[in-house]
């Protein structure tokens, strides 16, 4: 059976990610990261999503001392792309956090290598996206050669499959594939309800309404 | 002043790197890493090299609870290339980190980043190493598409001016930038002085020697 390490954040893109995986026919194991980031409530889901999934979830903690993301730094207001002329003039909201992604496959790079996978799958989208430069196709194809460079056995592909998807095709694949979104969390900030302003929730908002299904994650709460 | 961030592990190889750098106009800012290695010798070198440098030091703690290398675990014996013609058949020892070289960048990529560096030096050498495929220059050359690709500035250079020096060369480049030779430590065990049997000891001496320099890190402890 062909083995995979899933980037699972907890949010609806990874998710779906880890079910088209599953789909694909790899068993899959599920990596998450606690990093700092302003909540833990996506930690919470994504172990949740990996537990319905029955794939083993192992979470690592990293630290980033240098900050400079208002994910990372609680001073920081969440400014967003999409309700701010300001950022949008900007390109890349304060949301972004330096190399991210980056490091992420770095450590899936390592565990996957570790356990002999095939592949490493991540919910990167270049589509319905906040502009950060580390969700492009040119990235992952840059990564792939660090992958096939830097490993003894050159065999590990990254896959991001919704890398070219709408909020609205990722919602209907998800529904297809019967993706627990009511265990989902993509909001920015960590309240015991999305906040429904910050541009992951915006995003997210369209893309159900575009694919027209209920998002039962709202209800839930 | 162009700035740089400078993996150093306290070894010689980064140590000269970390002196090459400022040589070349470069404020460095040093990065090292608490992966679980065997023994935080190394860490304590690294420190004091930075230390002695002027130059600022940052430690990282991660965990790759994965293992997988004689290195992260002490259950393993650490077996030579050098010594052992049964690790010569197979090219890579058992002291290798499954893509350690790649975590480490990532981490200087998104510190580079947050502090608008302009380079990441890393001490990686392809000559008289252990067979690591992250230390070949195809691997530096991939990993600058990654830096080019995943990172908002596109600026960001990884410079590995050790890669084609033999340990003879770099030794007698150490010399010359005055590196604190007698700080630096190689050994991948944690004694308090070099085993002088590991790859490490073994490709220092014959560096040391090839040079006709006294190694001074000996006769210290």
């Amino acid at each position: 059976m062909k083995k995979a390490i899933v980037l699972l954040s907890g949010g609806l893109d990874s998710a779906t990610t880890l079910y088209y995986a599953k789909a694909k026919g790899y068993k899959c194991l599920c990596l998450g990261f606690d990093y700092g980031q302003r909540h833990v409530r996506e930690i919470k889901s994504a172990q949740a999503i990996a537990r319905r999934a029955g794939c083993r979830w192992q979470l690592l903690k990293i630290n980033l001392p240098w900050k400079g993301s208002a994910l990372l730094d609680k001073r920081m207001k969440v400014r967003t792309i999409v309700n701010s002329p300001w950022s949008m003039v900007h390109g890349i909201p304060n949301t972004y956090v330096p190399a991210r992604n980056t490091i992420f496959l770095s450590f899936a790079l390592s565990y996957a290598e570790a356990e002999g996978a095939d592949a490493i799958f991540i919910g990167a989208n270049a589509v319905d996206y906040s502009g950060y430069p580390d969700c492009r196709p040119r990235f992952i194809e840059a990564y792939n050669r660090v992958a096939a460079e830097g490993t003894k056995q050159s065999k590990i592909r990254i896959k991001a499959p919704l890398i070219n998807k709408s909020k609205k095709e990722i919602v209907t694949l998800a529904a297809r594939l019967r993706v627990p979104l009511e265990l989902t969390w993509s909001c920015y900030k960590g309240a015991s309800r999305p906040c429904g302003q910050c541009d992951s929730c915006v995003l997210r908002k369209k893309g159900f309404r575009e694919a027209g299904i209920t998002d039962k994650a709202w209800k839930a709460e």
